[in-house]
């Protein structure tokens, strides 16, 4: 099932980098809920801020939603689509039956005895529109529910290289008792999440890798009387389940792997050859990746929020 | 489906700390692959080696082995339990209304309204003994992959506390081309399947953390003519897939948080109360915490190839 | 997962009837099919021949497909939308507070605290169109596999009423061995998918309720020693698994519950009106219901087939 | 997943008819249902009964219940087992190489290219005892709720052979708006259950197949003012949701196909040879299918009560 995620509430992508267009149904929505389709908006805008490749980001509406000014959730599934434009797939020609170092084309070759040298296909990083989309409804069905990041790693000072990157994430107001034991924890769910938004290497909640190096007596988060602790080693979640108080967790994010440089690919046949990839590509796509990481947060929050509220 | 995990191949875990016993249904094996019992009792062996609690952990076989010699699966679920010995749920009285720092038991509470205050009912670390059964199945379903399991964090040098510490687990001979792109990525199923284990706080693969600070340039894994790479930054997975290197991975613990001093527990009315927590704990637990490691990483590189192998 | 069918081969549909368009996600496909989608409109035009309410049923393709003159399967997930035409909501005004007798109006109600009453929103038989896209491209998948369907009850005599009637199907050239065991049988698979089609209200296969009345001796299919059988009561499947000898099924369907006479409805306070009811309403849909038993047929036999090449 | 049903209540089934023993694993219960085991039993006493093979059928508690004199679900997987006595596998030597007629031999063959043919492995209606134990504790999540059977079929008036027969299952009690829409319809949902039974052919609900030759206007159930209707030709399912009416169907099962006669059986190499088939069978296996009818049915209506009671 690799092109849906979630249990209760559940995103399928589709679309092709080059294709016609992306998008993705959501379904399990609860009915009644009056979506801002501006904050929508917002967030795409946050997505591809800084982003080598113009698209509009229109969002289409499909069904789900009443046809009110203010539209509601209908409790159906709401797809929605966005068209590619400005593809331009003849880019990558001459990279038909070369893998370059740091993609996934050897892999996907590998994996399926083909691959679209056009873009990336599926693995490009154009399908996280779409999961923008679709967490910022989730953002809506979680009220008072609040999500901050912060990149943690500074810009690129040489201006012709590409870097990586951490994102902090913050979310507030989720209330104690969302989430679940063993195989469906909810920092389980999270890192699963985030590990699947490309160039994402590592992740953490809480204290984290600190913590391992921590002794017992200073890793506990004490009890105060009104039921918060002290200290927030634990990110937010025991035993796979929210305490209340913020949930903390931080992604990293390797660097860009197309760089601005010539690179040595591989032929079939195990010749080298340098090549100077075109294409229109990031050098540092990590504080765009901050909205991502949200989107995916607030999928996974919501769905553990639904599966919660069923009372098993 | 909190008490399942995998996708063909699927653990379905049970039981109760404190109850007749634990077990597990393993759904999906193959049929006809010949089957060592004797290297499944040394897994167990490593997970307690060195654990307060005495368990003879004795594997009784309910079903999917056929009786021969060397059993062979039969490609129906195996299914199997681990007694419960020297059961002691009363050591556990004092704590009936209080909710220990560190632990889920409040989290649990929120959650479902009521919790087994007897050593953590389905919270418990005993669980992990069947994901070690299951584990060890998954290994002998992989033909010539070995799993290899370090711990990078010193013991503890002060008796009377409790330490948390790092497992790096390196996989190898897992042929290119294992695993999926987006929501089934290999490295997302891999952060998932480890943040289930008991104390997991964080998860990063390659060069991990480290890998936000570099630059594309150093980070990318030059090519070498037999499809090797120079480096392994990556940790043998591209966009979700196998590249045919060495799979790395490193996954953090938190310490015990049942520590050999006085505690403050909350009461439900908001009271702090000091108790000395008496039941079975250990002081360092992630030496042990190294063959779970192992056996969630086989269940999963398991479930991936045979996922993979469909050709879809 | 109302909106989802499928194991290995999965087809989410979404749109409600009187929105902008329909339209689904056909999610497992092998890549590398082609596809001739001339087919595909005709079994469209086989569905609508007949229908009251004429829609031009033009379907765009999103993704999934290459560009070429004959489009191959991608192996990525093809979704598709067939845009709503001539949707006139307001001849359904004067239900808005009403449940009509043999319609799910009063069950939507209490399942859901309301309704939809412009033309039975996700319940409209026009989802069925999405059904019969996703089931042509499953014929496809299914060299040597043909669907032939039968409308064994005459039409109606009386002009102004109403029937049912019963769709027959046959499905030859599935090779032994497709199918599984246990609550994944073939037999039951089918059902399951028959009986998801509106107005769809018995399933038989082979001999079927004839079955129950007969002896044993009667009924066993005896063998010639080429493996085919004598007959072919069992209806093709044996333990869940295809025998190799034509998959046979019946599906029963009750008739269009919109009648062409007065009616009474229930209010919400009990009150019964009496409504002739307006809306483009179908006499006797079951001859355009066979497009869709096959195209259900189709999805499963394919799901099956995917399913059981993984040896597992 | 041929081994699991259900989505929020979920059994799991293990155990070869000629192993150690059967059993299965029912994850989803709520917690805190206080379970009358005596009731379990009786069920099993009902399917066993007129048995040709003598089982004692206790069932052991694994995990899920609390130790109380009326032990209550704690919400965890509810395992158990019940152990295989009187194994006789010698009795199947004569066939290991044949297949006989009307028997799942030949499929199980070619879609697993080995069969175990001892008293039919995973095929063997001995597993249905295990659904019986995990039915009646469904039975008891369902306060209100009764199922009632009738077997329809005359009992066989010649003893040296073998009958079918129809199973009619009335459940009363079942709410208004349990069920769901498209995929997961409750008529859907049952009749997949039921044609997983072993023997099962055919599935009707309401007035069935009758309903095919029904004119509109005498099939609509009317409205009385209580929102009951007069007559329940659609068995208490509309739009794939209960109305509240008693929810009705039939089950045809076919007769025996282990017949008192000498048979043909087919060799791989095309041969027939007539074989008398030992082994310990029923002549009229149908009474004692009821207790299994409504064990499924229970289960199903269980698990979309649940999934109902979600709220989406």
């Amino acid at each position: 099932m690799s092109n849906t995620i979630g249990t209760t509430l559940r995103l399928t992508t589709f679309g092709e980098s080059h294709g016609t267009a992306i998008g993705g149904i959501l379904d399990g929505c609860p009915s009644g809920i009056p979506l801002d389709l501006g904050a929508i908006d917002a967030d795409l805008v946050r997505r591809r801020t800084g982003a080598p490749r113009g698209e509009s980001d229109t969002v289409v509406w499909l069904s789900g939603l009443s046809d009110d000014d203010m539209p509601r959730t209908l409790g159906t599934p709401i797809a929605f689509t966005l068209a590619n434009e400005q593809t331009r797939p003849d880019d990558y020609d001459a990279l038909r039956h070369l893998c370059r170092p740091g993609h996934a084309d050897y892999t996907y070759l590998q994996r399926y005895g083909l691959r679209d040298h056009r873009g990336g296909g599926r693995a490009s990083a154009r399908e996280t529109a779409v999961r923008v989309v679709a967490g910022a409804i989730a953002k809506q069905l979680l009220s008072g529910v609040t999500f901050q990041t912060t990149v943690t790693t500074p810009a690129p000072t040489t201006p012709d290289d590409t870097l990586g990157g951490i994102v902090e994430c913050t979310i507030r107001g989720v209330a104690a008792g969302i989430g679940n034991p063993l195989f469906s924890k909810l920092g389980a769910a999270l890192a699963h999440a985030m590990m699947t938004i490309p160039s994402a290497i590592g992740f953490e909640m809480g204290a984290g890798f600190a913590a391992a190096a921590m002794k017992g007596s200073e890793y506990i988060d004490r009890w105060t009387p009104d039921a918060t602790t002290v200290t927030n080693h634990c990110g937010g979640i025991q035993g796979g389940i929210s305490n209340g108080m913020p949930i903390t967790f931080r992604v990293a994010f390797h660097p860009v792997v197309t760089i601005p440089q010539p690179v040595e690919c591989l032929a079939e046949d195990g010749t080298l050859t340098t090549v100077d990839i075109g294409g229109r590509h990031d050098r540092y796509h990590v504080p765009r990746a901050a909205v991502v990481v949200e989107a995916m947060a607030a999928l996974v929050v919501a769905d553990q929020v639904l599966i919660s509220k069923r009372g098993a």
